[in-house]
């Protein structure tokens, strides 16, 4: 796949959707399994929805890779965020250096890691865990003028895409999208207020920890920017303009796991903005996938709730570089393995449930 | 430690309180890893009441183990629940031979498996994983007379505070508690509706999948039950009137693990009446008590906001067996790791919050 021109302001790309094929069978496995009907909640539709994806009874989460996409934004010197812009380059140091919160969970949960420098103001070494696909040295300020060119916006798209098709090809079925950025909490808001057309307080949030002071100037800082900006309605007029490289990188991404009928983790308020973007592209892309938690970035819930999702976990979380993903994966091995492994009414001689 | 007569009607155990000893240089520790402050939400919590239960900035899983203590229940003949008595032992069949959901998720995360055989109606052969601690086939009908005598009741929590001790002795310190009875969770209600002073119908839920019928003559079913026994506002004398065999060593077993320092794993809502029981004879036992999951048993919320827990998972499962501890365990296990391998700001030279 690749992105395409459907006109001047639309671009496409080809999504199956989700096979019913298999629902039913799928259905009485999980009923015929030893404990009540029902009785495993959420863990009993996360089995039905990887079957359905997969198009199995037994599906398997094959070399499950975790990608962050890291890039820097122009707005952060305006002051949308508490930390400093070089926090986003020192934090890919440390993602490198395996010391972050989501190295710790990777590793404890056996999933490959994958850092992609989609737009880092900074020049990194090459290195085993990392991704050179640098648009350029940070968006551009939206509070001036739009963060990316639509080129800009299409190659990050694109390479996006490339990067899912190259774990595709490297054996990779499960795949959990994260972000580092200063300042991309900021992008996200504007994003969901663009898309769902709710009003900007009720998309902006703390992001990093701002208290009530910093979350006040956000909130005038991002009333300039619409104000600064006139995007047409088109999924990739509002993305060039608000974006971030590695929001847009993430967006392109999506798509192309969908594309490829890959179980997808979504993790936090900006990976859900991302998500909502390509949704816009094309919606069939939600249905692949899985949503892992709702952060205390205070636009999640709402967010979430616009795009019909219900998280798996609840924990206050607002950390980002695909933690809430990797803490959930767990549970969709759980999914996995209570399918395979657990046996049967019939297969353990337990009786049922009295007629 | 051994049950200790207080008094005629008051067994005792010797709890040492958490120690804040540690709390200071934790949350310094938690504080100065490399995230936003709080950013880890429940976890930073959890990683904190972790180091303050062993009283170490480095505190350590040894020996997870998960132990489910299965037992019959006199009551089961009157149609408190919509499975018949012999899936009680069916089930111990089950878990015996590896095929129940709790052997898988234990499975899963390395967790260690003991099925205790409290009072089931079945004589079983010696199996590995399997604890005789028989005090007989089954309780009495608590709707003709108290389920246990005293003496019966008594036995069960020394056992379960023996089967613990041997654990520990092991050289485990995280435990987990889980359950298998038909009609169990007809007990677990009129354990909280006693303990709790709570109307009845808040505490009787739908248990195994009764359907409204079956609900309404649960509720008939216990009002009667009540009224046909008269208790003295003990905690023995409610739970050998109210109570399981397994319930009772349960409660004995959460007493001795919190006497031993252990980290202690709360599944569903059979699960946490036993912990009720235990923090009516020493509250002490809470702090050691880690809450899993909030189930779709409907009593179960309001349990746990009644001990002022806050659970760690949501994913409306109600199968009991210890399967929402065993789920849970991993987020114990994330809270330790990021706490252990977690880079600082000063070690991996990422800068903090703008002054």
């Amino acid at each position: 796949m690749t992105f395409k021109k459907a006109d001047q302001q639309m671009y496409k790309i080809d999504i199956t959707p989700v096979s019913s094929e298999m629902k039913e069978a799928l259905q009485h496995k999980i009923d015929t399994k030893t404990k009540p009907l029902g009785a495993l909640g959420q863990l009993e539709m996360l089995a039905l929805k990887l079957g359905m994806i997969q198009n199995s009874l037994n599906p398997i989460l094959n070399n499950p890779t975790v990608v962050v996409f890291a890039g820097d934004h122009g707005s952060a010197a305006a002051g949308i965020s508490p930390y400093p812009q070089e926090v986003t380059f020192q934090m890919v140091m440390n993602f490198l250096a395996e010391g972050a919160a989501i190295n710790v969970f990777a590793r404890q949960h056996g999933l490959a890691i994958k850092i992609v420098d989609a737009g880092v103001n900074y020049d990194f070494h090459e290195q085993k865990s990392l991704i050179h696909a640098k648009i350029a040295k940070g968006t551009r300020n939206y509070l001036d003028q739009p963060a990316m060119t639509r080129q800009q916006c299409e190659e990050a798209l694109e390479k996006g895409s490339e990067i899912v098709r190259t774990l595709y090809q490297e054996g990779c079925n499960t795949i959990g999208f994260g972000e580092m950025g200063i300042g991309n909490t900021a992008s996200a808001s504007l994003l969901m207020h663009c898309f769902c057309q709710l009003p900007l307080e009720v998309c902006v949030g703390r992001g990093a920890g701002m208290d009530d002071a910093g979350l006040a100037k956000k909130r005038r800082l991002l009333e300039q920017a619409l104000q600064a900006n006139s995007v047409d309605e088109t999924p990739l007029s509002i993305l060039s303009t608000f974006g971030g490289f590695e929001i847009a990188m993430m967006c392109g991404a999506f798509l192309q796991a969908a594309a490829l009928k890959m179980v997808i983790l979504v993790d936090g308020f900006i990976t859900t903005a991302a998500l909502l973007t390509a949704s816009k592209i094309n919606t069939g892309v939600l249905k692949y996938c899985i949503f892992s938690h709702v952060s205390d970035e205070s636009g999640h819930r709402q967010l979430l709730n616009y795009l019909q999702a219900e998280p798996l976990l609840n924990l206050g979380m607002r950390l980002g570089e695909g933690t809430g993903a990797a803490l959930a994966f767990p549970l969709l091995q759980s999914a996995v393995n209570f399918l395979e492994e657990m046996a049967s009414f019939e297969s353990a001689g337990v009786s049922g449930k009295d007629a």
